[in-house]
Order: C-alpha cells, then sequence, then structure tokens
C-alpha cells in the first residue's frame, strides 16, 4: 500500500550555497521521515534524524547490518538543549545549531569511507566549509562507527 | 509549490485497537513530519513529537500563540534512554513505550479542554485504556501548559 500526502511546506531557507564536496542542500530536508533522535551529553545538544526514500526504506525494512544504498541520505537537525518553561525536567530544542547530512556513494566518495559529508550552520544554513578537506574530518570521527558502517545512528524501533 | 512523495512505509502494527474517547489510531502516524524533540529527566525518556498535516502547517506557519485547528494532531513516539556503543556522551533511543496523541476538536473533547488524548503502549500498540476517563488524567497533567494551548511542545526552529 503506497499514500500519497501533499507536502506544501518547504525549507524557508531559501538559495542555500553547496557545501563541501559540491554536496547541495536537500531542500525538503524538513519534510523528510524520521529515523531516530539522540542527545549529546558532551555538548549539550539534541537532535532528530530523518532520511531520504532510499534511506528511510533501508532503516525501516532491515534489522542489523543495514545496506545503506547509493543514494541514500542521512541528516541531523542539531539544536542546543533547553529547558521547557511548563515542564521543568524537560530539556527541548532551544537554538537551532546546524543541518548536517550523510550521503551515501561508495565510489564518489571512496576516500572518506563511502559518504560524502555536508553541514549548514544556523537557520540561513550557511555552509560550515567549502573546503573539500572538511569532510575528512567527519570521516575522521566517524571512524568509531565503522561497525556500523560508518554511521552512529541506529534506527530507532517503531511501532 | 507543493512536493508529493509515494510513502510505502506504514506502522507494521495491524488491526490496531482504539484507544480511550474511541480515538483510532492514525496508521501512517510514523509518516509525519517533524515538530520536534524532547528529553525528559525526570523518567529517562527520549521522544520526537511529530504532526499530521493540519499540526504541520500551523507549527511551521506561526510563530507564538499556535491556533491548531479541528483535526490537527500531535503525535509523540516516546523511547527509554539507551547509550550509543559508538559514541558514549550520546543518549539515544533504546526501547519502545508508547505512542501517544492528542487530537483538536474544542466541541467534542470540551470537557478536556478542547483535546482528545490517546495512548498505546509497546511495539505492538495496545490501547492504554478503554476508560473515557483516561483522558480526564492527560487533561490533568497539560493544564501545566494552559498557557500554550494546553500543549507542552513549542515547535523547534527549523532552517
Amino acid at each position: 500500500m503506497s499514500l500519497c500526502l501533499c507536502l506544501p511546506l518547504l525549507s524557508q531557507a531559501q538559495n542555500v550555497e553547496k557545501s563541501a564536496n559540491d554536496i547541495e542542500y536537500p531542500k525538503n530536508l524538513t519534510n523528510w521521515r524520521v529515523i531516530g533522535t539522540s542527545n549529546r551529553t558532551d555538548n549539550n545538544t539534541q537532535r532528530v534524524i530523518l532520511g531520504n526514500a532510499l534511506a528511510i526504506k533501508a532503516a525501516r525494512s532491515q534489522n542489523a547490518n543495514i545496506n545503506w544504498p547509493k543514494g541514500a541520505i542521512l541528516a541531523k537537525l542539531v539544536w542546543k538543549n533547553d529547558t521547557l518553561k511548563t515542564w521543568q525536567a524537560a530539556t527541548v530544542p532551544g537554538e537551532f545549531v546546524h543541518a548536517e547530512i550523510m550521503l551515501r556513494d561508495s565510489q564518489k566518495y571512496a576516500s572518506t569511507s563511502g559518504w560524502g559529508y555536508a553541514r549548514w550552520t544556523g537557520l540561513d544554513l550557511k555552509p560550515h566549509s567549502q573546503d573539500s578537506k572538511a569532510a575528512e574530518a567527519c570521516n575522521s570521527c566517524h571512524q568509531a562507527a565503522k561497525i556500523t558502517d560508518y554511521v552512529f545512528t541506529i534506527p530507532a524501533k517503531l511501532p
């Protein structure tokens, strides 16, 4: 069964510049479906992890050792933690920090473990870097997740 | 501009029973777009807040004092916190706890501040209660968010 929905609300940021590796910002990113959430206690941020259609299909149909197909994109929207005024024990999104993606192409991005990386900072989505070497820093950090194909995110269990 | 996407992946839980107040589980809920995230330090859970089309339109086009229209649904998917093995400072979704929704209908749900409430527990989405009085407990707790129309969630800033 398939379902078509009209999605009229695209990114409010227009004319977003390409980031490192000549990667374009996916303009409908905020309409993508959810793969998971995470909170980093080392920098007091929280994030939602979204995926494009290829990534969602992989994340929701495979249980372990996900085979991310060429063209799959995982995106993180990251916010500084804030405290919810009406529920003090709730930590909620405050200032928007950045959007970042990892894009699967084992050949094109062979030098960075098969993933292209890009990040745009702030609500106006300023490219974090135009230097193609910036992705090497991403790749270096993602070596810690080598066991899960360099992807930190484990898809959240969904009903 | 509008964009149509095919969304073939619906809930894996079939034949979900109605919850309190005769509310049906929205079967495509996991395909809804994101409104925000939150973490509760009082019960060590994290969640993503999704919205149906009416809720997303309201959340993304209004800055404050959101006028949630009739039929708007906010949904929370809630997980127990777990630690990410590949990044110990990351707290990520573990066991799935429940899906819960609040559904706007000021007249139908006048006795619970204009919102119908329902919750389904576990990956098999067992109705939390068939007792219509269960929503009174939800409503009682949501009084703390009266200033934001009984909705705890403040839509996260999106680029």
